[in-house]
């Protein structure tokens, strides 16, 4: 196993959305399969059909256990996990079928994980709505494999280039976010990029740690969060043994990161991180998610029904995705 | 006048900092001679040693009013507004002597655009601490330029490539900014960027306004600013005949500016704005003055101690302010 690439589940994501065409398109990719050994989890006859219209030369065929796969360049080995027909659904449209089957599917892909048939999870994007109209139960595309996977704690790593971020929060207002700065949380979060890194192979990560406020609160002058609870954070996590710098200048730190010069950087909440990242990689970012048992990493976009089934999506954040989700599965390997 | 290139005054900001080596590299690029007609407000034996120094084969000739400046290319017309000798102070040390002879240079150059000896002003950084040693009281650089001009609303544009972004509010706690999101500071900014934009020679301006909170809020899920706040703003800009749109969603709305979508952005709070505006334009920064009467756009780095006397400051953020000072200058011009 250590001589040959890992094997990664790649998810088609919403069929109704961009997900299969993006998966046809990351497949044909030469680097890919050099990267990895690829198996989809979907639906044979629906990536058959991106695969025509896009006259990639892609053959699909169907196996039923992941041992069935051969992995050969030409041709998509696509394990079918939950049922679904192209009549089912409209391509471009929001649909509760489509949106169910392709969270069936990412589910069934978590399980390969768990009883290590595949080395990993590569996800394409799901739609929150579709699954909604179902009236299927459903927070969120990681928290469905938190679930899966019985891990409470987990989070999120967004890569963007040489800039890696992992937040103290995301999706709450920014008065909510302010609230959550607290000492326990940023050092939880700290930690969280160190072990990001380290499944990512980086063996000695260098972290930094953005201010909340302006020039970091410029020492009080703009508000106290910096000395009253990410100082502290910072200072119990490199007790720890951590490499930790910071409270930075938020208007500075990602620049830095993006240079290199961090392997991670902590950001307090939800736009000062993903600024940065659309501006550095609006079509490379990547979701990588920490705390799993499992590897998994995600793109950073959605469904994007708007241009679904019109052969103008661009599989690079796919491909990103999947070259960073190989990198991890080998880290992983290496460790075991 | 109108067939000349305008005359700009540039100040050398504190001599003990980077400001005299960028003023006198600028004043070595070809296209500044082109853009306008340049006149030094500081000190001819500083400007000469930072000249010297870096082998620039600029002369330097002292002036005692505007009208016998030659404006030569090789050769810097000095206008010596307060006097200080290279004695006085260390480079790359904090000096109050320094500092308050910097700030005075600057009320010099103000009261010349006042006068319309000048067209309008660049300004190198200042050093608050060195102004603050010296117990002289000191707000800003702004804020003096508006204490000299007898201004009362004032603003600041940051341009950066194509992005440009006007600030709600800037250096106040974010807890604070989040309380300056109201409807009538929101649609202030909206029309002081919407003047700023016409200042520049944009005769027809499409602002956007970006949200406060992620994804703008998401309909009111994530905070409620934009409802209550922000869209209101946008509606009373538009009742005035704006052409504005937003809240858009802050991890995507920079992204575009700097494409070109926008004629300016709204930012809500310091980091949203400055974040893009550092990774779009680290070294080509420029603030712009909005509201005075006068034309000023200024460096957007302060006076970098540690690496001054030293030959390696970049003069690129100071020939950008000069550029765009001269380009609203014209606009000026025309205008009147």
């Amino acid at each position: 196993m250590n001589e040959k690439p890992p094997i990664l589940a790649l998810t088609m994501g919403d069929p109704a959305g961009i997900g299969p065409e993006i998966v046809v398109k990351a497949l044909a990719v030469a680097q890919v399969r050099q990267w990895c050994r690829p198996v989809v989890i979907g639906w044979a006859e629906i990536l058959r059909q991106a695969a025509d219209q896009l006259h990639l030369g892609m053959k699909v065929r169907t196996i039923s256990d992941v041992s069935e796969a051969r992995f050969e360049p030409d041709c998509a080995d696509v394990l079918e996990a939950s049922p679904l027909k192209p009549e089912q659904f409209t391509i471009g449209k929001i649909s509760p079928a489509a949106g169910v089957a392709a969270l069936e599917a990412v589910k069934a892909a978590a399980r390969l994980a768990l009883d290590k048939k595949v080395d990993g999870l590569v996800t394409g994007p799901l739609n929150k709505e579709a699954i909604a109209q179902a009236g299927v139960p459903f927070t969120g595309h990681t928290e469905t494999l938190a679930e899966v996977t019985h891990t409470q704690n987990f989070g999120m790593m967004l890569s963007a280039g040489k800039l890696r971020i992992v937040h103290v929060s995301t999706h709450v207002s920014l008065r909510q976010a302010i609230e959550r700065v607290k000492k326990d949380r940023v050092l939880e979060t700290i930690r969280l990029a160190d072990e990001g890194c380290r499944l990512l192979g980086i063996s000695d990560p260098h972290l930094a740690v953005a201010g909340l406020n302006p020039h970091a609160g410029e020492g009080g002058l703009f508000g106290n969060e910096e000395i009253q609870e990410i100082t502290p954070a910072i200072e119990a996590a490199r007790a720890e043994g951590l490499d930790v710098t910071g409270p930075l200048p938020p208007d500075t730190v990602f620049l830095r990161g993006s240079q290199g010069e961090f392997s991670a950087v902590i950001a307090m909440y939800h736009d000062q991180g993903h600024i940065p990242a659309k501006l550095i990689a609006f079509k490379t970012g990547v979701n990588i998610t920490l705390g799993l048992p499992i590897v998994r990493t995600s793109v950073d976009h959605g469904t994007a029904f708007d241009i679904a089934g019109k052969g103008i999506a661009d599989p690079a954040d796919m491909v990103e995705a999947i070259r960073i989700g190989a990198q991890m599965a080998r880290a992983h390997q290496k460790a075991a």
